[in-house]
């Protein structure tokens, strides 16, 4: 049965970024949702975006029939990754070898998991809200954790960093590290410590793949967005 | 070649104990290195330990040859799980169909990278240090992250639980969520709101495989450990 896709996204979740760049790397069509984080209390926090995805998280990846009809909703931007590399095997972003693929997924799931869950705006509005503070203190947090990250991302790319984060082929590790590195620019990190990602991003971004799936390429993206 | 493997965890770490539950279940004979998460300023930022995991985090699983020489020294539970099951396809621990293997990866990933992260001891120990307040409020913080991701995971995994978090096979979902489980009960959460999260963790706490991979039965858990 042939599927196709529906993806909920926002313009500046680097989650969602990633997914983005992996559906335009593959080639493969999608309709794009957007969700707003900010307006109307969060849309991700509506009655009926939290039936699709109950963790209120972009992005959420809809698996629709020939009729249009819902087959699944995938949340969770590393589930989703897997199962389009496992349904689209064509420009595989997993190496062959199994330790290669192993150290693909460290170098991504150190992002994910690592860097990206301690900085987002969910995160940020939580420290407001429960420790009095401001949004100032809270960017600072976020950018501690980007660099702290950073540190260990650059030690172990280094080690196999090619043209891209791992080899000369694109793989899930360039996916995490690009928006990652788009995150550091906007809260102003220093990224004097960190030449390999710096280069590789820079490498990156020079595909037509990564170009189409950045911020400011997304219908959603405004006019005059906040810094 | 024949692998043998020497697994690099603490006690109490959520994510140590993922794999652990794996290689048990599994039946994935391994040595057991510690690392004192408090000890000695921290052994996970030793250099020595910094060399095997840039990130300075347990778990590392160690692949050896068979001289007992290092192959490949793998971080992040997800990267090693998925690793793993490659390698070791007896006793699966992702379904078969590929909607079903994405919904389980969802599951997991949820707890990997939308709880824990944010819960854990690093992260206590950078609010009280950036945030001048005590341990106190940080588990107040860790407290708050778990019920919110439990809410999520509670809808998520209502859909299709069974004996375990998704039908009634073991999953990746069950590796995931039993540490998250444990780690819920020590910040003293009501679980009153989670009965098929409880139900599941319940279940598979039955298993040996489950019994032997918990915090108590690890060599490196002390006579009087701290609350």
């Amino acid at each position: 049965m042939k599927h196709s896709y529906r993806l909920y996204s926002y313009f500046r979740s680097s989650s969602a970024y990633r997914v983005r760049i992996a559906l335009h790397l593959k080639g493969i069509p999608f309709a794009y949702q957007p969700v707003h984080l900010l307006q109307d209390g969060g849309q991700q926090n509506h009655e009926s975006y939290l039936a699709r995805n109950p963790f209120g998280e972009v992005p959420t990846l809809e698996v629709l029939d020939e009729e249009g009809n819902t087959v699944a909703a995938i949340g969770q931007s590393f589930a989703i990754l897997e199962y389009l590399e496992e349904q689209h095997p064509e420009t595989p972003l997993l190496p062959t070898d199994a330790i290669d693929r192993a150290r693909v997924r460290q170098i991504a799931q150190g992002i994910n998991s690592s860097i990206q869950p301690i900085q987002n705006l969910r995160v940020m509005q939580q420290l407001c809200k429960q420790f009095d503070t401001d949004m100032t203190h809270a960017r600072r947090w976020s950018a501690y954790w980007i660099d702290r990250g950073f540190r260990s991302i650059e030690q172990l790319i280094s080690q196999n960093a090619g043209t891209y984060a791992f080899g000369d082929s694109v793989t899930f590790a360039d996916l995490f590290l690009v928006p990652q590195h788009y995150n550091a620019k906007r809260f102003k990190l220093d990224m004097g410590p960190f030449p390999t990602i710096e280069r590789v991003c820079n490498n990156a971004n020079q595909l037509d793949a990564f170009h189409r799936a950045a911020p400011e390429q997304q219908p959603d993206m405004p006019e005059n967005p906040t810094p």
